[in-house]
């Protein structure tokens, strides 16, 4: 107990994520959760700033990678296809822990706190992705507007996706709402 | 005090803006709103539910314009072209109230209940676009899509407006950012 173990961040999240969804968050407490994982509440502690911080793990890895994925586009790549490749990144991320984000995904909707956290991560992302398209050379506005374009259509998707009984991969429903977007901005 | 008076509502919102704005809108009484207004509480009671509902009276009035307007465009209208005219009436209500509208908006971004209240109305907005798009035929993915893409060009065109030295008007501002989202679009 307690001691370093290759996958204690991994039980830590999954002992959190069983415990919110059967007694609620607010319910829940650090001892509980260590104690399902089999660890101590010291060894939480080294993972997790907090409860809440369990949910939103990740998060700075999700930035960092949609951010990589805009700084590797080709010197040609306009906005929209930089936007493009920032979701193929959170693709990635987010097919690897499916059935993880599903279940997070319900319980920050049933909580005011997390929801007001969850915004600001989302305005963190689109500002980040804002200041890579800068940096890229896109203007001031432009790099706003597309930015904004890129968490709606991550947004739409990620809701379409995470219910999806087809499982569909979210690359393709994503990459499918950019394409609509795209119509339906040539079309007026 | 405490009669009708045609400009009772006008009276009690300036009020109320003045004192969230000196003294905090949490310090803030309805007995005090009324009596800077030179009226009673239950004239203020006439006419707002509550203290927050002085921040929200006219968001269903620019819901329904919005909405109209949708309604109104020609039926060879495209999707986007029936969200810039509902950004044209949009427009319109902003400028009736310029001065209301940047103060109330430094009020709601000092309070998180203000703050959460305003995404639950925005989200209302959204709804009620998307709504209104798709009994005009607009399929339903282009529906939601479009619509965000509405409020992403208020918000941007929004926040650009409200403290513009220069006083550019809304519409000018929300047409050049929708010009520019297509021209984002039409690129990438």
């Amino acid at each position: 107990m307690g001691r370093w173990r290759p996958d204690a961040r991994v039980r830590l999240m999954e002992a959190a994520l069983a415990l919110y969804g059967e007694r609620g968050y607010d319910e829940t407490t650090v001892a509980e959760i260590a104690e399902r994982a089999g660890l101590t509440k010291r060894t939480f502690f080294r993972y997790f700033a907090d409860k809440r911080e369990v949910l939103f793990w990740g998060s700075e890895l999700l930035e960092q990678q949609m951010v990589a994925a805009i700084e590797a586009a080709p010197a040609s790549a306009s906005a929209l296809s930089m936007i493009g490749a920032a979701l193929d990144a959170a693709a990635a991320r987010f097919e690897e822990a499916r059935e993880f984000v599903g279940l997070r995904q319900r319980i920050v909707a049933s909580s005011h706190e997390l929801q007001e956290r969850e915004l600001i991560k989302t305005s963190k992302l689109a500002a980040a992705v804002t200041a890579a398209l800068r940096a890229r050379g896109i203007d001031d506005d432009a790099a706003v507007l597309a930015a904004r374009m890129g968490t709606t259509v991550m947004h739409f998707a990620f809701e379409r996706w995470v219910d999806d009984p087809d499982r569909t991969p979210f690359q393709r429903i994503a990459r499918d709402a950019l394409a609509r977007l795209k119509e339906i901005a040539s079309a007026g």
